[in-house]
């Protein structure tokens, strides 16, 4: 992340305000606990894909967490517009009665338990009463204050829901959150998890005033609107029982007493976020973040990676009678962590390869495990692609494609905020290199369901 | 839109950027442009909800053309990381040819033609040299650069190119744009115009380097790789015949002279976004907005509708044996002008209704002249469903359900960009308002494709 390249005013103020946020003690404060996480990985921390890291974790936890500093008065207040309504007695509409219902709109915010970001499809709605409407974009920026603090997906509802009863002073308020919390493979051994989910997912709700009762006559409205979204009242989390069935850290068993450096350093990130490790939603969060973050050191990959690729892939006997095919293996599930901001990025691996011989039944778990392998380590997607390409060649007979399609996390969970975007990379090796024609035979075998 | 709520960094400045930015005479002078249209559109500056209507175009407008003041190479300057290739005889991979592609990033820009904004799905894809990469998010940030400033797809398509050519040097630079643009329907009879298209689209592409050539087989991996977004070589427009294809406001007749002094405003909002309107781009912009925007104004549907609704929409002669259903009109589309952003809204009206008689057959095209009749107006979805519901009542029994469901300009246009968010608005009036049952019923029956 190059200086100048977030804030809307920055070109006005030639810079100097990322250069204030450089030298705030909360900044360095953080970049310094991210270099012992660093360290404590076995990393290099002035490598130059490293170099800047600490500054841009610090920067997206920060940016991520703004919300505390602001205030929804300060973005309700001249929003506010009056607007004729219809008499109680003839109906409801307008600025007296008439449902209005933001749908769709998708936010990020931090899970308190973990610190990872997670996603949030928000629908907020109110029914507007003493003759006033807010301005609509208001519902996206208020529910965004919220998004932007550390969080679990039902308090998130309810202080979106509270923060409007209180600003507009509508006859009811409404929010139906569609939560997504990434969902890491079973570290201890992820090459016997290839059914794992990758996403947890809850549904939570939120009403106040006319919305309060869950079985009120609004909410029957509210819903309809939110139809094709499978979303239901039966389908809503009950209020209590989200906590048990979100955050997957919580099943994280405990760290040895050897990563307390690390359990610290994420404690004083933390303070440095202005919240207190002590109150009892953070208190298992170091503990949390660095069990996670540790998995892309500790894994024994090392280890079965040099047993898997002793084993022949391919049906021994090579008979020249049989022609040479271009053949893939697709679909292999992807985790890793990127290098440059700390931030998980998921998806699928491809791999096709030219030969006379079918992969034999054990091929397709090796390739897994190449996949898995190199994903769990701080990368970028590029070197993820070339080494995974490098690393199948030998038992795929030279000749191999790879492609990557990934989502990053870092790009929904900071400034940028391109919700939909992902990357594809390609690396090729030997004939593929220079066939035009089997490269596009092998992108036409990739299923469309990929991402 | 209140002081403080855009930009990261106002936590921290207190207010001061946005107080800077209201005093600056480029935003007074869009302001009193601003000012001149709405009064030649007959409107009450003073009224509440156009209050702030010129500061808020102002502030969108400079925003959505802060590219002009911003450089790449800030952007890219500390994001170019080394990583390591294979050699080229081996192949191609990492640093050293494997194509990185980041597909589908959301982005809008401004219509050089009319200043509305267009819509971008941007997939921009480079082949590395040199051992090294650019940050991934760095080919969002910069095509955002482009897309911030008065474009067209085209240029737009050719500037991201050459940017990424020129700073990061790489094999090759290839970006794919798909561009939709707002298309109104004929203004002066939409009553006739019930097929017509909402978008023109155009799908436009630019390469260099070893894109450069349109049959470079560079060119079939990087579209192999955006297979099911309906993209093949043959779909790309022409690079010179876009223009033609493009703006609807091209085709728009002369104005009349009476409009000078809404051609002059706009031609001083042009000059102080640091434009001159006497570049051959620009030349004809003031005379398509002035006349885009006075469709909001000048069209004789107020007539038209007096006419329409001295026709009586039900089947005469009510018999006391047929029974009371819920009957419905779904679908009727809808165009309006946002009066906070005078920017468009569109979507779709439902309109449910008890009665003991169907509409006749000409009833749908009065409900949809009804429709037309309050959305060409400068307008908010509350007072719009209000108003529709209001004047259908009376003509339909009394018993009265509106659903608007629209997608708004400016929640993607300004800084929330909330792509994919839209609002729903309901009024009720008569049985409806106390008849739960009623308005499920009504809810259900619109058809799911809506939006």
């Amino acid at each position: 992340m190059g200086a100048l390249d977030e804030g809307h005013y920055d070109l006005k103020l030639g810079g100097s305000v990322e250069l204030d946020f450089e030298q705030e003690p909360e900044t360095i404060a953080i970049e310094d606990a991210v270099k012992v996480l660093l360290q404590s990985l076995g990393e290099d921390i002035n490598r130059e894909g490293l170099r800047k890291t600490p500054f841009r974790v610090a920067k997206a936890l920060r940016e991520g967490t703004r919300g505390y500093k602001q205030k929804v008065k300060d973005i309700i207040q001249g929003a506010l517009f009056p607007e004729a309504g219809v008499e109680n007695r003839v109906g409801q509409a307008g600025g007296s009665g008439g449902l209005v219902l933001v749908r769709d709109l998708d936010l990020y915010s931090y899970c308190e338990s973990c610190l990872l970001p997670f996603q949030v499809k928000c629908h907020v709605g109110y029914i507007p009463s003493g003759q006033r409407v807010v301005g609509l974009s208001k519902l996206s920026r208020v529910a965004d204050i919220f998004a932007k603090r550390l969080q679990d997906p039902q308090r998130l509802a309810n202080e979106i829901c509270v923060a409007f009863q209180h600003g507009i002073k509508p006859t009811g308020v409404a929010v139906v959150l569609q939560c997504s919390h990434i969902h890491f493979p079973n570290f201890e051994s992820p090459f016997l998890d290839s059914n794992h989910q990758r996403w947890v997912k809850v549904l939570v709700s939120s009403g106040s005033g006319s919305f309060e009762k869950q079985d009120s006559p609004m909410w029957v409205d509210f819903l309809g609107l939110l139809r094709y979204r499978d979303i239901d009242l039966d389908s809503i989390c009950s209020r209590t029982s989200v906590k048990d069935s979100w955050c997957p850290s919580r099943s994280f068993c405990k760290i040895e007493p050897s990563r307390s450096g690390m359990v610290t350093a994420v404690a004083s990130i933390l303070r440095s976020l202005g919240q207190d490790p002590c109150r009892k939603e953070l208190v298992g969060t170091p503990n949390h973040f660095v069990r996670w973050v540790t998995n892309f050191k500790d894994s024994n990959l090392e280890m079965e990676l040099s047993e898997f690729t002793r084993i022949p892939l391919r049906t021994i006997g090579r008979s020249m009678n049989i022609k040479e095919h271009i053949r893939s293996e697709v679909n292999l599930s992807l985790w890793s962590l990127c290098e440059h901001h700390l931030l998980p990025f998921y998806g699928l691996v491809h791999i096709g390869y030219i030969s006379d011989e079918e992969l034999n039944p054990k091929g397709k778990s090796v390739l897994q495990s190449i996949v898995h392998f190199h994903g769990f380590k701080l990368q970028v997607q590029e070197r993820l692609t070339r080494q995974i390409a490098e690393t199948v060649a030998p038992l795929l007979g030279g000749d191999v494609m790879v492609v990557v399609e990934a989502n990053h996390t870092c790009m929904i969970s900071r400034g940028i905020e391109k919700f939909g975007s992902n990357t594809a990379t390609i690396a090729v090796l030997g004939r593929f290199s220079n066939d035009p024609a089997a490269r596009t035979k092998f992108l036409q075998g990739i299923p469309s369901c990929s991402l």
